[in-house]
């Protein structure tokens, strides 16, 4: 049997531990070939790098059987690239993460890790983002394992074009993840509190920082169902129509 | 009676044409405050600058009676520091742009100028993202004028929350626009084609070139819509959960 052909990418970066992680779980059910960023790109969502050239080497970063590539530019250039000038074939699965802090809710929006994906699954290949509630770069990972291969799985058996976001609770020594849920992004959003400071010369500059709202009560909102320990599946369009106000604006602008 | 307060941004950077043409239809109709970048951040997405500070000056440009700000940071940037650190109250409507080339199509979610757009959706502010098919950094506006004032003022009165991508065709000195019409997204993706060249050291660098393909047969595409010139209003959804696709992803992953 031909192994399953395995892109991976990231937007921590590719010494990040949940990449190396997410390489080791990958190694054991396709050819994995890694394509990252060399430096963290969070927060970069769906950028491309179009005023500027970048650059792209092979590396070698660890023992694993994994084909590895280090690029400068964001998360959606590492896919770009990887499909059009690295890749020999059209990847079976596209996974990026795992992701250091939370894509739930709308931080999907802003995510880096997610913009890999949603490129993916624009090219029509399967695609999955895994995040971790937990920003430590020295967070555990262990117990995300089994439902990382059996997710990767079960896409791979389904040959579904699918974009999944899946979220993991946060390690917990006391209680196991109660399981999966496929749920619908949480309504919700940042209220931004800027830390305004002077630099040496007296000049202003601010840090963005915020606060997270969660403003959705349903239980099948992926925020809540993280709350409950059960890991969250939702899947992502990139079609951003929103359908059902067409009604609507025709009625504003077709007068 | 007050004037609506409008908040104006872009992607191609506080000096484009596209914006100081969007400021001054503006001044007609609201209070103006642009808060924009200092340099172009096109391609930029729903970016944010979360690993270095960034920073905001007041600056006067020419005449008009706007308030000014350039900043350093991407066109979400803008937009949360001005809701949160620039404007004394909500703004009544945000428009973005106007932009030097299509946002139809996939191009949307890449966009600079539509990332601006939607964070302010995401903070329930009505947004428009006005973009024209042309490139060219001299293009003629002049065409769209009435038709930006038409669509602002009718989201303004509609007193609605929506989120609009606004495309124009590109001035034609031989056919007038023949009017507005509500689409959806074209189906459609870009096939990049990496430009490969070797810098004077002799290593390797990549320019990002690509070329769009319309995947879109139906007249309600908004790429159809523009070709045969007509203005394209696609309403827009921050929540990018694939509803339709729930229950599939549920019978596999819920066996």
């Amino acid at each position: 049997m031909n192994l399953p052909l395995i892109l991976i990418t990231n937007d921590d970066g590719i010494h990040a531990p949940g990449l190396r992680h997410l390489i080791k779980l990958m190694n054991t059910i396709g050819k994995v070939v890694v394509v990252a960023p060399d430096s963290p790109q969070s927060a970069q969502s769906h950028a491309i790098t179009i005023n500027k050239p970048f650059r792209c080497k092979k590396v070698k970063i660890d023992n694993g059987k994994q084909l590895e590539f280090s690029c400068s530019g964001t998360p959606v250039d590492c896919i770009k690239l990887a499909l059009s000038k690295i890749l020999d074939r059209k990847p079976d699965l596209c996974v990026s993460g795992i992701n250091h802090g939370s894509n739930a809710s709308i931080n999907v929006i802003y995510s880096g890790t997610m913009g890999a994906a949603i490129e993916a699954s624009i090219h029509n290949i399967p695609s999955i983002g895994f995040s971790l509630l937990d920003h430590d770069m020295n967070a555990a990972f262990s117990h995300t394992d089994n439902y990382i291969l059996s997710i990767a799985n079960k896409l791979l058996s389904s040959k579904l074009n699918r974009c999944l976001n899946v979220n993991f609770p946060k390690y917990n020594l006391e209680s196991d993840i109660k399981g999966i849920k496929v749920a619908h992004q949480s309504k919700g959003k940042w209220i931004e509190e800027f830390d305004e400071r002077l630099d040496p010369s007296g000049n202003k500059y601010f840090w963005l920082t915020g606060k997270f709202i969660n403003e959705d009560e349903s239980e099948q909102a992926d925020q809540n169902i993280l709350d409950k320990n059960f890991v969250s599946i939702v899947p992502i369009r990139h079609d951003l129509t929103y359908f059902d106000q067409i009604n609507d604006i025709e009625n504003i602008f077709n007068e």
